[in-house]
């Protein structure tokens, strides 16, 4: 304890005098293989090159659709934006050399797991490709196909395509974002040696390049397979494929993009706890020195998981999410075009890309009013940098309503249903709300602020156990508003569907389903704007390590923890958002592969019966998937810890000299450590997630065939479907907000609450706190993408379960 | 640590010589009121009003069914048997006066907070009564009825009168698992100073009297409602009812029995493990003295807690259980019957009853079975108590085997199709074997001999919190091959009973969800032997406290020790069979509401689609009342607990005395607090479970008047309950078998694995057996009663819905 009061009080221990040199992990300079060749090239023939690509995107855009040119020149424009941000990022110092060996350190380790990660990664990818091709080319292909003359072997290298790009994309999302944390965390702790309201912007801005980049990139990647299609099988043109059945061919790229994000979010989410877990268990808990102590031989491993599995990992995420409820609302309005027989169905079926290329530029706009004070050389006091982002975020969403209601005004307005915009603007309202809503649940329920975390660290007084006792009970209440919330807004955008005024040849109404997808994407339709405050938190995390090791003064590390907290704040938000916007966003894709199911089948499939005994067995099926996925994401991370509590034991009792600052501790093979951990346990939960729907369908299938049931496989299917995505979405909402509410019951008591730090509330606030780690950052995390990404596999596969 | 050493080893401090009494909490003798009238009666008119009553009983049989006549044979003689096991067991002696004083003790404290409870519970029933009563005077008659003269006014009361009755029997039900327990604990206690097998001879045999009488009450209950019915209504004279109709005129008679379950099994298993952790939280943890030290002054209120909680809770439980599923599965035979236009439906019908008669006869002999040694005068070395069990429990199943074959061929024989029964019998295999794996996984997940547990003791080595993901990830984890066991059972359960043979008018076969219900019986078929191996648990593990606290020499502690541990396993394997006849059962009553539904709409229900909107609103709204309620429940265990806490605290500091037990701690005190605390926590959950579903389908039963939707409130309530079916299945095994894992890893470093006893091990393991404390005994429980409670009360309040 004597340590920790002389590191606390700034008489830094013999440490300070030796050279503080850090492992250099990098083996060789790495570049992505792609920016090597690249690079490679020379500039004129690159410009010529890049002026080829806008020349063809614009072509086929032009050939398309004007929507598709706007979306196009919307997304170049906030590419450019992008790079204004990050030029403007990397202009700031990396602060003092020490704080650059740190930041050094970090980024090795960081780009050595992605590489690594990636490398699996892209090998199980490019196998599920040669799967994919396999199957689509011995399966029969749909009527409509046929009529439009897309042979089998199109179609396979159709989707196989869609696959491999959305997969590549997804990837290069996860790059992006961690690229810019490794590079952005260390100016972030330079600039906060001058004022708190710079190193806000700087975090703000890295946040916002990577933001942009994911929105853009999914947006334009759907885009330009969209455009390409279309200009390429003479879509509309007599004989071939109808315009409204196009939104079909995208499934493969979201399927992809899902893909990777599981195993990204897996692996990352993995890495990131394991390290966080064991440092704590071992410094903290042990040996009673503060978090991101350099005498901590898990250290490095800890900052290098906040940029992997923060960074990259919901840069991933959120990728997959934006990308599978754009293609899942193009799908639903080009259905429900083609009912109601609308003239020109390319506004409903574009919709949903305008609507993000809107978000691109109010959320660059929100990014932007965050400006630095005007005299950044002299020392401002620190301001509430959560107001701040709040400032910036009221302005995105007064922005967000407003173009959300040009955009229905201008799309969806039909001359059969003269008022059927302002019925879809309002669903997009409802979905504004909804997340509005959502973002002050979970901030009620995990923010000490309020009642609930209070309660929670008041039963850390009564011991280790009631403290678990009441978290898990407190995360199992948090599901019952969310729910409710979620329940609302669906019925009230369907109902806003469903009276809208479109209806079909038979005159029944047919926009409820619609409805709900342009609520979906109410919710989304700020995204980047959240991105970026999600961003904002790792990077602000990780800013606050640097300024630790380093052993700044005081009152440098006083603006990264008041930056820390309103992280933390902000990722627990961005939570309840991403969770709210995955359950709205199931639902349609439920209904897109009901619509797939009956477009193969070449049958009517518009309801799954839970009353048969093997449509319940699936779904019963669904539900335990999610639980044994959430079992093994969490004691992926309880063994990974052990690992690493018993290296840091290890080299504690090795090293004396380590907490005496005489000896360096070894970070570099804790590193190694999680690393190879991580990568290893990844594959159990992913390969269950993707396999088993597959097993599943298959089995029913070949059931189905021998006792007569047709299109058995497909149901038990959407029942397992369907199930899962309930009980993830609760099991998720638990997950998180479990894990948030015990940090920050933990935070509270350290703000001197029950006897503050050291006291044995304290102790049982960190055992809350360590058990809520791989809940609210593995697990959880995890089980988003999980829902979208088993939605996305069903649509791919769904000729194996027919 | 010196008293602690002290005790065990024997030299028992000063404590030792002073007058050991115990507070008398009795304010007066308490009898129930139903006893006092029936003691107040003079001998001779009773054995009048008794013979009387039996003949009625009898005549209306004869007048029924032969069948009726033997099931009521069955049900008198093991009354008659269960009167001779009470007498054996009340025959042993209490022990000397110390153990008495202890017993009268616990003894006072059970019956005192079981007759508040069951006050207020009576009280609330009497509530729902008048509210049924009004609903049924207010609602249209079925077209069944109004063909058979049934009016609105008799419907409602026969509805009432089931209820009420129903909840009458659960209620003594309960209390006759608590009157023999209370008694039978300090026998137990005395014949372990003697030998253990004696001990274990007693325990068994007061088990199996609570198991005769609640099962044997379940079945004649039912039978004497269905014959009074049968005779009153005249059924299948022409003009009135059928007989395939009468068994839906039972279904309040299930919900009674499930309303009282819930709320018995909440209040005890609430005051149990708040009183349990409390105790533990200070006695174990912060003082560091043995369980059930007489120093610790929750100690009475523990030992009172299992009897009220594990006693009376488990018997109202296990009546519920096999109330619904006889009620289900005689709705499901009247159905197929009518369905298949088989000439003598009552063998389909009353089936059930014959299967839980020999069920009554079979365990009997299991019961009887386990004998003491010839020799008692001299001390036997311990056998293994469990393999005793399992042999009753063998010669148990083997009988079951050969009656269901028997039974089926008695009564499911039918000339349509010769060969049925012997599927069904196949069926009732499926059932059986179904037990026997469930019971062995369960075992394979919470016995230390496997690796699960190991797994989970080991990583208590590295501290508290990655014992507890390590308990999570478990409990998680054992959803699995429960899910899959229950998945194929079904399926060939459905899939025989579907080739059965048995086809409807337009031939196509229709025994399906018959073979379902034959399977669950088959599982339920040695009931009345696992509910004497659960009752076996709490009664060894109180003698083991009162041997404790009356601090016997240490060979009669080890052979209580012993006891009390295999209590632990029967009681954690008698779990996962309640959790898996739960499941099955719940797709019976599924089925039968469904059945229910059409026939009071008189329309077709044959359906429910989840991809309407408002229906899978329900089926969210479904699984997150399972997330709540458990929240709700663990939250009232950690609220109780935390008072208990501050209590004993308060105790230890104001009598400095008690931990040299130079002065005596206010047990009274302690009891009281939990008593009341518990019933106050108990409302709360309780209230939603019965509110929730009935608040639902209203609301979207107007909303569906208002849409034109017809029966959208039956439909999402349908779904509601199949979701909360799903999930309450899982989340009741995830918690059932993270606590059972999480005692038993601490038992198994007790043994002296990784450090033994006060190692950092052991106390990372005492929380984690303290979280699991709520979550396996209070809200595990507590779903198994939901489930079947949700599934009943839709039945009853379907008219609300319609």
């Amino acid at each position: 304890m004597m340590i920790v009061d002389d590191v606390e009080n700034g008489s830094l221990g013999p440490y300070q005098d030796r050279p503080r040199t850090f492992p250099n992990m990098r083996s060789k300079p790495y570049t992505p293989l792609i920016f090597r060749i690249l690079m490679g090239i020379n500039v004129r023939i690159l410009v010529i090159l890049l002026l080829l690509g806008f020349g063809y995107v614009f072509y086929i855009g032009a050939s398309t659709s004007p929507i598709i040119v706007f979306v196009f020149s919307v997304c170049i424009i906030s590419f450019l934006l992008s790079i204004y941000l990050t030029k403007w990022v990397l202009s700031k110092d990396e602060g003092p050399p020490e704080m650059a060996q740190i930041s050094e350190a970090i980024r090795d380790g960081a780009e050595g797991f992605f590489r690594t990660q990636y490398g699996t990664i892209s090998k199980m990818a490019f196998l599920l490709a040669l799967v994919i091709l396999g199957i689509y080319l011995f399966r029969s292909t749909t009527p409509q196909q046929e009529s439009s003359g897309i042979g089998r072997v199109t179609s396979a290298y159709i989707t196989v395509a869609a696959f491999l790009l959305g997969a590549l994309c997804s990837g290069v999302a996860g790059y992006v974002g961690m690229w810019v944390s490794v590079r952005a965390n260390v100016r972030v702790s330079s600039a906060a040696r001058r004022s708190a309201r710079e190193a806000l912007q700087v975090a703000v801005r890295a946040g916002g390049f990577s933001a942009l980049v994911v929105v853009g990139m999914a947006v334009i990647g759907i885009a330009i397979l969209y455009a390409t299609f279309y200009v390429w099988l003479g879509v509309d043109s007599p004989g071939s494929m109808k315009v409204t059945d196009l939104p079909l061919l995208l499934v493969g790229y979201g399927f992809g993009a899902s893909f990777v994000a599981l195993f990204a979010q897996l692996g990352g989410g993995i890495y990131t706890k394991a390290a966080d877990v064991g440092a704590d268990l071992v410094g903290k808990v042990e040996q009673g020195i503060p978090e991101d102590d350099p005498r901590n031989p898990a250290v490095i491993a800890d900052l290098v998981g906040d940029n992997v599995g923060d960074c990259a990992a919901r840069g991933a995420d959120l990728f997959e999410s934006i990308a599978a409820e754009i293609i899942s609302a193009m799908i639903l309005g080009g259905t429900m075009a083609q009912r109601c027989k609308i003239e020109d169905p390319s506004g409903f079926i574009l919709f949903p890309l305008v609507v993000h290329s809107f978000d691109l530029v109010i959320s660059s706009i929100g990014i932007l009013s965050i400006r630095s004070t005007r005299d950044s050389s002299v020392k401002a006091p620190i301001e509430d940098p959560m107001a701040i982002l709040q400032k910036g975020y009221s302005v995105t969403i007064v922005l967000a309503v407003l173009t959300f209601g040009g955009s229905t005004r201008w799309l969806l307005y039909t001359e059969q249903a003269p008022s059927a915009w302002l019925n879809f603007a309002l669903c997009g309202l409802v979905g504004i709300i909804t997340a509005y809503v959502f973002v002050w649940i979970t901030k009620y329920y995990t923010d000490y602020k309020h009642e609930p975390v209070r309660t929670l660290a008041l039963s850390s007084s009564t011991g280790h156990g009631t403290n678990i006792i009441a978290g898990v009970s407190l995360g199992l209440e948090s599901t019952a508003l969310p729910v409710l919330v979620i329940s609302v807004s669906i019925i009230a955008a369907f109902w806003l569907g469903h009276t809208s005024g479109l209806v079909d040849e038979t005159g029944s109404p047919n926009g409820g389903l619609f409805g709900t997808a342009v609520a979906t994407m109410g919710m989304l339709s700020t995204a980047a704007y959240i991105l970026t405050m999600d961003m904002f938190g790792p990077i602000a995390d990780n800013a606050g390590g640097i300024v630790e090791m380093s052993q700044q003064p005081e009152s440098v590390r006083e603006i990264t923890d008041v930056l820390d907290a309103v992280g933390n704040t902000t990722k627990a938000t961005t939570k309840g958002f991403a969770i709210g916007s995955a359950a709205l966003a199931s639902f349609l894709l439920f209904s897109a592969y009901m619509d797939e199911v009956a477009s193969f089948a070449n049958e009517s499939f518009k309801q799954v019966d839970i009353a048969i005994p093997e449509v319940f067995v699936g779904g019963l099926l669904g539900s335990m998937l999610i639980f044994l996925f959430s079992a093994w994401a969490c004691s992926a991370v309880g063994r990974t810890a052990q690992e690493v509590v018993k290296e840091v034991r290890r080299q504690f009792i090795e090293r004396p000299g380590i907490m005496d600052y005489k000896e360096k501790p070894d970070y570099g093979r804790c590193v190694a450590i999680v690393a190879s951990a991580s990568l290893r346990e990844m594959i159990k939960p992913g390969a269950l997630a993707i396999i088993s729907p597959i097993v599943v369908g298959f089995l029913f299938r070949v059931l189905g065939h021998y006792t007569g049931h047709p299109l058995l496989g497909a149901k038990v299917v959407a029942a397992m479907l369907m199930f899962a995505t309930v009980s993830g979405i609760l099991m998720a909402l638990f997950l998180n907000t479990a894990g948030g509410a015990w940090d920050n019951a933990k935070k509270f008591i350290e703000t001197g609450a029950l006897g503050g730090k050291g006291s044995d509330s304290h102790k049982a606030a960190i055992t809350g706190d360590t058990v809520g780690d791989p809940f609210k950052d593995t697990a959880g995390p995890s089980l988003h993408v999980l829902i979208k990404m088993l939605a996305t596999i069903t649509l791919v596969m769904a000729p194996v379960f027919l």
